[in-house]
């Protein structure tokens, strides 16, 4: 695909700064981008490389652009509007509609016409796929689920019975939706299992990263909001409900009945305890620990930094001489405190 | 499925008060039951809400039914009880046994005319699955493995070659069993494989949660016992021993070699290093990392927990400090001690 | 296969103590070892264990040697002659070359007639699958992918389009490389997602564990050096750069556009935040969160080990109160300082 910077500035909005004609085919790094190419710069430290940079045009805000001569793309967003652009010359290749011959469909299942199910896929009896939806190869849809339009599992997916998502949703290879919850009964030594019986149910717009898994409900639902954003090897538990726009980076897992709010982030690693609630625009740095309720928004840690061993170890020990030392630093200001009174007498 | 409460009582050795003619069809959550569901409180917290249900039925302790006035069948250990009526009510769509024409079987593999192999799925050469199993959509069963009566492996697992699953297990979708362990000998800078060849081995009564991993020992088996409970995502190293009735929660990581009790319970993200052993009723709260054997039953934990970024980054700041503070109390100590004797003298 | 301990002697240089002729047919365990087979012993600490052992011949050093008085095979690292030793007695079942049957090659696909493509496995149009290569059983391998000569993808691997992996690797089940990146850009309270359109490209003789993730670039690729060993389950961000030999341990994640050195290992659990960069040789133990660059060789840690948890939160509530040890310190400092002064008046 070939379009003008004239082109692309209408298209989204922005403001050729240089030669509108200049012909793009499409995106690349700032390092390496072509004449044909174009890039961008949102952060200030990357400003430094534009100057030798070989690209067709580069987006940028316009103050940033007093920094560059060549031909700028100016933009209030400039790593949104790359992501448009982008979208535009890399649309991806289309999914061809149509059910390949090696999928498995069990009767009752209603495809959609222009949906494409993809070799060795399997829908269960009683699904519904929607309008657009791609279904990769080897993805598992069990019977009764529902998936909006455009929606596209990549690859090897697994959805289980009765469980929705919405429309515009990616969910990446070896994504699990709707396995059972952990939830059991302790009988003496034993543990008896509790049949999880509701559903996981998915909004328009979410992204899910590979390998990452949603448990449905034990009784009701597990819920994920419109717009939200999961990386890579999450571990969404039972009747866990996430709101709209919340993005959590790879790694993170959540414990049962949690409810998180909208528009939080939650960085690599984190963990999130159940049956409590974290309120809207709540941002938890990596690797920390959230154990209870959050009421107010703000940013939460409890991340600790690696660094070199021998003085992490000195510190660890240090924490453990800490009675220790508000002993003794009790016994000094009785010490003290007589001195002083020794002292005036 | 449709059944009174008198039946229920006399079936899982409870009592009705109230209504025992009361006519029950399905299970649900405190706040949604409506007349023909049972539901139940087994937490102090939830009592608070019984006036307002509109359940057919409450399951509760002789104790807690004082709190209600509407019908409830009373029972000593109420969640266990509501675990095994959901799980009479509730049976799952049972499969139909028979091999899937889209299946895989190769020749020798043993199935028992009462197991169902899904659409898609890969049975090995020598594998026995018995009477009752169910092997998903998508599975792969490797050369060899052996899987009890009545397990089920739900969609996409992957059991690798010879390992062994007993009977009444259930395996979530991604489930890896038999990967080989992470073993190298190093050769200068390079790392040489060293090949894994010993089985995973599980007994009767376990469940394994979706995308949860674990590795065949390299000399001798990984083992994990009877009625062990493992959620999502975790990772269990190769020749680790987990006892009987133990449960961990999603994201665990246990490295290799590690020998852990019966009955012990792992919280979600907590990791066990490899080579030592934890003895019976050890409970890890989560996240926390145990770095050595432990010996005796009891609670153990690293748990930090997110609070205000700003007050943690302080917290830690002081951290840094200790060695400074512990040295000026050491000098002020010091000064005391004369200034002491000065006063003394 | 049964060789003689001359033989084994010969072919990996090393030199036997005792009984030459002794003919070995596999490799085992110290404790379970028998007549014909053939174990190691690298660790002082299992020593102790020789005198029991039924081996028909052990590994070691010349100095353990001493402390056995049965046939060994010394060598001066016995755990790499073992390793060796053991690919050798148990090469693992040859596969068949071809393509099975059931496996859905797409037109284009360039697959060398040494390979075996498995039951159920999916070859895009385009691919490229070098000699002596094994596509086991529902991997779903992308259009344009190229595999070198005799890596093997054990099965239920997923490898999106135009990912590049080297000659002689291993990818264990479940495992995903070329997911999309976790990258967005904001537009008000929404999430727009950036195209990621890079590559992976791995090395040569890489080992990737079960359920591991390894994440495309968003533009320029995220690269595998040669000889890279990663485990289960770890998560490997766009545009990550690992170097050659280094190992990571289970559940490690890395950020996006980290940069890691050669030979370094990463313990379990461990994480790597996102656009930092680590020196060669560098060791981070397991647990601990790298959150800046690392520029010198060494090792690096922020682990916390789990105690008896009363102790562990009396720790934290002393943490807790730093602020105040150290305010109170502060003020014993001067009230010192005052009365030595008045001492001294």
């Amino acid at each position: 695909m070939a379009v003008t910077l004239a082109e692309l500035a209408e298209r989204f909005q922005c403001r050729v700064r240089g030669r509108p004609e200049t012909v793009i085919t499409g995106v690349a790094a700032l390092e390496t981008a072509g004449p044909r190419e174009i890039t961008y710069v949102s952060d200030k430290r990357h400003l430094g490389l534009l100057p030798g940079s070989a690209a067709g045009a580069v987006i940028l805000t316009a103050a940033d652009a007093a920094h560059y001569s060549g031909t700028a793309l100016i933009s209030d967003n400039p790593r949104l509007c790359f992501a448009r652009v982008a979208a535009l010359l890399h649309p991806g290749a289309p999914a061809a509609p149509g059910v390949h011959p090696s999928a498995v469909v069990a009767a009752g299942a209603v495809i959609d016409p222009s949906a494409a199910i993809g070799p060795l896929a399997v829908i269960g009896a009683g699904a519904r796929i929607g309008a657009g939806c791609v279904v990769g190869a080897g993805c598992v849809v069990g019977a009764g689920v529902g998936i909006g339009a455009r929606s596209r599992l990549v690859s090897r997916v697994v959805v289980n019975d009765d469980c929705v998502i919405g429309a515009d949703c990616v969910v990446h290879p070896g994504a699990v939706i709707g396995s059972d919850g952990f939830g059991y009964a302790r009988d003496g030594e034993r543990w008896v299992k509790v049949p999880q019986l509701g559903r996981v149910v998915i909004g328009d717009a979410v992204e899910i990263g590979a390998n990452t898994t949603i448990d449905r409900g034990a009784l009701g639902d597990t819920v994920i909001g419109d717009g939200v954003k999961l990386d890579n090897q999450i571990q969404i538990a039972h009747n866990v409900r996430i709101g709209e726009h919340t993005a959590m980076a790879g790694c993170v897992g959540v414990a049962g009945s949690a409810v998180i709010g909208r528009r939080c982030t939650v960085g690599g690693q984190a963990g999130i305890l159940g049956h409590l609630e974290i309120a809207d625009d709540v941002h938890v740095t990596a690797a920390s620990l959230v154990a209870d309720s959050i009421t107010e928004p703000g940013e939460y840690s409890s991340t600790l930094k690696a660094e070199p061993a021998e003085a992490w170890r000195r510190k660890v020990v240090r924490l453990s001489q800490l009675d220790d030392l508000a002993r003794r630093l009790k016994r000094l200001e009785k010490e003290i405190s007589e001195l002083s009174k020794e002292n005036k007498t």
